[in-house]
């Protein structure tokens, strides 16, 4: 990549050059910003790469990942065990308990269902979904809450079905205008989900 | 920042969002995409931080970064020593060094003048460059390539006119490059034109 720089620099520049959506020029930025770097910023960030996995694992449950299975989350006798919201990934769950809203359990789906990229139902925890709801007849509620994309709805779709017999309610996620947003802006099918959608005042 | 996730991962996502360009949201996605690594990618990026400035020097010639002093460029038996091109930047040195088009040797000050963010001729490496001059007769021709900006213009005036006394010949780099753009963002045939083209001060 950059043959004029010395080894180690090279090195990083090419670790950071493959994460994603840093591109090579923005590699050795950062490199070259760490080199400029006091020696104890360099050392944190290090120390905080090599221990990100130390510790940490999948909670049994709910997939989430966590530092004892079960999560915090599912082992926490304050929330309520008869809702699951099911999501695609670890940051969904992050997103949704910054909201405040939700007070029942998680599971998380590892990724949504996408033929072009070979991700089946088999990629996904959805065996472990379908078998926690089996042997857990006090689920009342699980809201499907993948993204509100094609691999999101097809995902839903499959869950939906295969838990049809489910005595349950089973929710999805409510798909509208973004708060703040701008109804002018809003893509047709945005907008006819929130017209199909509307609710009483 | 994100008190749903484990210790490690928070801490690696605070770590990620202190670098230049990346913030909290895409230091998240960094640090998730690091969990889903397979490990031996999450110890090579660990190590390749750790390991950045181990055997990490500054060239007492040039000042640019390299694994021993005088650099491998400063003791090429192959380049015009009576050439020094100065340059802002160690990532300068690199895109200049692409070009095919340079013989000479360098000096990085790191850094230009700029009032604005009191930065002034100490905190550079400009008295360094003058006593280089000074102990030098061999030097024929000095090559101003900082920036074309209002930072790199000044810091090349500045030089200009402390050297006036200079025997040589002191050219700026051509104005091929856009004005207000950035050096090491130059593709390399403009700047490799722009180093052809260079004209007397």
């Amino acid at each position: 990549m950059s043959k004029f720089l010395p080894k180690s620099v090279q090195k990083l520049i090419e670790e950071f050059a493959k994460l994603p959506g840093i591109g090579p020029k923005s590699a050795q930025r950062l490199a070259i910003h760490l080199l400029h770097s006091p020696d104890s910023r360099v050392k944190d960030l290090g120390e905080a790469v090599s221990g990100l996995k130390k510790g940490i694992l999948f909670c049994e449950e709910c997939w989430n990942i966590a530092e004892k299975s079960p999560c915090g989350i599912c082992s926490d006798p304050g929330r309520n065990k008869g809702i699951i919201c099911v999501v695609e990934e670890i940051l969904d769950v992050v997103a949704l308990e910054k909201t405040g809203e939700f007070n029942g359990i998680y599971h998380v789906l590892h990724g949504a269902l996408s033929p072009i990229d070979a991700i089946g139902p088999d990629d996904l925890k959805l065996a472990e979904l379908f078998k926690r709801i089996k042997n857990r007849p006090d689920v009342t509620e699980i809201i499907l809450a993948t993204n509100p994309s094609l691999e999101g709805e097809a995902t839903a779709l499959y869950i939906q079905k295969y838990l049809q017999n489910f005595s349950g309610k089973m929710t999805r996620i409510a798909r509208g205008l973004p708060v703040g947003g701008d109804l002018d802006y809003a893509d047709e099918v945005t907008l006819g989900r929130a017209l199909k959608g509307r609710g009483e005042f």
